[in-house]
Formats: structure tokens, sequence, C-alpha cells
């Protein structure tokens, strides 16, 4: 069996579970998560891609956002990986940085030593973890994603990069312009090396403003946000947006920080977002 | 100032609130958590004291229940306690074990060395906790007490035993017997002494066969819980409403463990339960 159940928990009428299976594009065992709602007991249900930030697992969002709720009701999967590769022999930054290495993939391929053999989340998020859930999981081949700070840039970046693998996007509070912050520069030189002209394909902004996208696209700020000024740069992305003419719905919210609290005030709005297109939009394949 | 806080973060258009404050029935510096609804911010809203259960502080409950979402749209403030005592001096188990100790005070008054000089949960939530809030928070007088685990049995013995203090009382997988399971006769001995007579106050299906209550009471287990069986003993509680007449509403949920993936599916049963006589019977002081 390709999947081995680690966990299943009754929650809101579905089921919270958690997986283990070996990565062949990571080279080591990963865990996720993921949350099937009470109808993929009866049929397949589309499902939302959800990546998280810097220094989690799977388990912060399922623990503390409160989205299997809404799910239950709308009938969607969710399906949380971790942020890195795990487990011995996976290299970690030297100092134990909480941006770098562990807990810190970036959601990039790596191509410089000692980070490329184990640092592929790119192609783990885009090919083998969706290939994986729907051929061993009650999923139907429609599929959108979202994802916080580092989950949020690589959310927009592989829908950016990848439009027909996904039906819509969003992201709270993503690092929106990586080449121009600190928790980009140190993860792009160390995962991509040097030449700057190879973060480019990692970069939300530049991407959006080179290519456009007519995905529909929410994105949520909290203008408390610790990090919004010196990390994130949603003006990049809203400048990228109206250069290439990409229907991006950016939407400031004062007084909320960076915290999952955040994401718990408005991931029942990202849900039915999603469900507009997850649920009314079915993939023939 | 009585209460020094400590963080204030954005949540549902309220406010999750830490506070740190001198104990004067605990002898230590204490924190708790609060959630101030919206409507807290134009006029004093009613409060529901949440108690936790064996391990946790005061934030379990804060990030993984959901609760907010329901206390904003009621317009009720969540009061969170700690499990026990903190801090320097205070005693903890020998061993270190999770049962005994800190964060494991089990609302009650210790009788015994070394415990009695801080372990005097009892009077800090029924006495000073309340009368710190309602000095120093905009919060009415009327005052509902839900909780899990330790933290039911808590709100369970409190609400039998002091029926005028709080307006309903609910409780997640209680610890329904203590005297009659591990956790409670462990707990009991150190903190009470091995004169069973003095574990009987603390004991809720004893308190009930007895006392008997008219107080609203709402009562969710789930049936796949590990702790049902060997700790929880709801069906005492069962047999003791009705040897005393007491209205006890007790749901038993198929399929649901003792986890936070429970009290986050049926909190908003809760909280709907409590505003019933939160906010349609305004206690008049």
């Amino acid at each position: 069996m390709a999947l081995q159940q680690l966990t299943a928990q009754r929650l809101f009428e579905g089921w919270q579970k958690r997986f283990s299976h070996r990565s062949k594009t990571l080279q080591c065992d990963m865990q996720f998560s993921v949350y099937l709602p009470p109808q993929a007991e009866f049929h397949q249900v589309p499902a939302l891609y959800w990546l998280s930030g810097l220094t989690c697992t799977d388990e912060n969002f399922s623990a503390k956002s409160g989205a299997q709720r809404i799910a239950a009701e709308l009938g969607i999967a969710l399906i949380i990986p971790d942020t890195s590769p795990r487990g011995e022999g996976v290299p970690d930054a030297a100092d134990g940085a909480y941006d770098l290495g562990l807990g810190a993939g970036f959601y990039v391929n790596a191509t410089q030593a000692p980070w490329q053999q184990h640092y592929q989340m790119y192609d783990y998020i885009t090919q083998e973890l969706p290939k994986l859930c729907q051929a061993n999981l009650p999923l139907t081949a429609q599929k959108s994603i979202s994802g916080h700070s580092m989950g949020g840039h690589g959310a927009l970046v592989i829908a950016l990069r990848e439009p027909e693998l996904f039906c819509a996007v969003s992201a709270f509070a993503p690092i929106a312009n990586p080449v121009q912050c600190d928790w980009g520069k140190k993860a792009f030189s160390a995962y991509l090396g040097e030449d700057q002209c190879n973060w480019d394909v990692y970069d939300a902004s530049l991407l959006m403003t080179k290519l456009g996208s007519q995905l529909p696209m929410l994105v949520s700020q909290g203008e408390a946000d610790q990090f919004m000024a010196t990390q994130l740069f949603p003006e990049q992305l809203r400048q990228a947006a109206e250069a290439s003419g990409t229907p991006l719905q950016l939407e400031i919210h004062p007084g909320y920080d960076h915290s999952y609290y955040f994401i718990a005030s408005f991931i029942e709005q990202h849900l039915r977002f999603h469900a507009g297109y997850l649920l009314n939009n079915p993939l023939v394949e």
C-alpha cells in the first residue's frame, strides 16, 4: 500500500486522517494530513491543497484553522502536506535557523548542495502528492490551492506557473515578492544559488507581471501583520496584478496579525471562494 | 493595575487577549486568556468560563476549539484559566507525571503538604478569578461554565456545589466519578489525603446524587473516547441524574474520541446552549 494511515479522528462528521508514505521525489518518508468531509463516504469530492508557513508541519492548520467545519458543509477534502522533507539524512540549517532547512522548504526544487537531493518540494506538491492522493483517496480530479506566508508564496507561484493544475488559488499573508525580502534571499541563495536569474521563477510578483493569470485569485492580508512591511510586500503583488491585468482580489484587514487567529477569522471566506470553482466546474477526465 | 495585558490579537472582529496577574489565592503569578467579542466594545457582555483538561494551559482551548467564532456571533466573552498554579516554588509531581501537580490541579482546594499552599484552584475559579475579571473587563455579572475532561469535572462540581454562581453548565467528556477512577484516586489522595470522606465533595456523580440540581446541564461524550470506560464513567452521571431528578442532557456521539477535534465539532452546540441562559436571563445586581 502506497499510503500508511497513522491516525483517523472523527471531526465534524467526517474524518481527520494522517498518513505516512515513502516519497520518491524527496527521497524520504513523509507525513501529511487529510480531512475527508462526510460526503466522501458516498462519492468522490474535490480537494483544496493547503501549504503551511515557516516552522509548521501538517498539524498546525489541522488543529488551529477551523477549516474542517466549512469543508464538511461544502463537501471539500483538505490535503495538508508538510513544509519540507524530514527524517534522518535530510540536511537542516547549520545553525538550526527556523527559516532554512527543516520546516522551510519554500516549495522550490533545490539545485545546490547539500539541499538538492531532498529539497524538491515544488515537484512533490505539484506532481507526486496529487497523484498519490487521487490514487488512494476518494477524490475527483478537481483541485484548488491555498496557503499561509511561505505557503501563500508556494500556492501563488504554483498556480501562476501551472494554471492547468488548480481551478482557483488563494493566500493568507503570502511572501509575495521573495527575491526582495530577507526570508526569500536567504532561502533562494541556499537552495538555488547566488545567480538571481534562477530565483525569478519562484517569485509571485515577478511571475504575475510576466505571465499574468486569469485564475480566480484571492489574497488576504492583516494590516497589523508584523511581517507585512519587511517580508511580505502585498503592494508588489497588487502592482503586478494591475500591470498584467490579473483579476486579483486583495483584501487588507485592519488589526489582524500574522497568526493562525487571522487565518481562522477568514478561512470560511476562502473556502467558500474555492467552493465556487471546485464544485461548479467539474473537470471531466 | 491588577491585570497586566500580555498580548492582544484580533480574532473574528473581537480580541483574543492574554493577561498575567498576582493570585492571592494561589500565591503565585497566573496567566489566563480571554476572548472579548466585538459587542464588548459597545456594552458589557456575559461570560462563559472554560476549564481545560490535564496538561493544558489557557492556550489549548484558545487555539484549537474554534469557540471564538460563535462567541463573536452571540456576544459572549470566554474566560480561560490555567489548569494549576505555576512558577517558581510551586510543587510538581516528583516524577513529573502529567496527571498530578503542574497542569493537573483538578479544581480542588488541597489540604495536604506539599500542595496546600498553592493548589487552591477551587477558590481561584469560583472567587478570585470572577471578581478580578468583572472588576477589570467589560463583563455583566451573568456567567456560565464549561470544561473538558478534568475541566468537565471541575465545571460540574462547581455548578453542583454553587448553583447561584453560574446560570448553566456543560462538559465535554468529564471525569464524572473521580473517586472511582485512577486519575481521581491519585490526585485526590495527594491533594486531599487518604480519607475518602474528603473526596466526595469533589465528585460530580456523588454530589448530584446527594444534592440534585435544576441548573441547565449539557454533557457531551465521544463513544470512541479512549478514556470513557476507564476514567470518565458517564453512566454514573446518568444514573445520578435519574436518581436525583436532575435534568441532565447527556449526549453520546459515535466515533468521536477525547481530543480537541471532538470539542471543535460540538462547541457550537454548547455555546448556543449557554447563550440561551446567558443572554435571556440577565442577572440584576
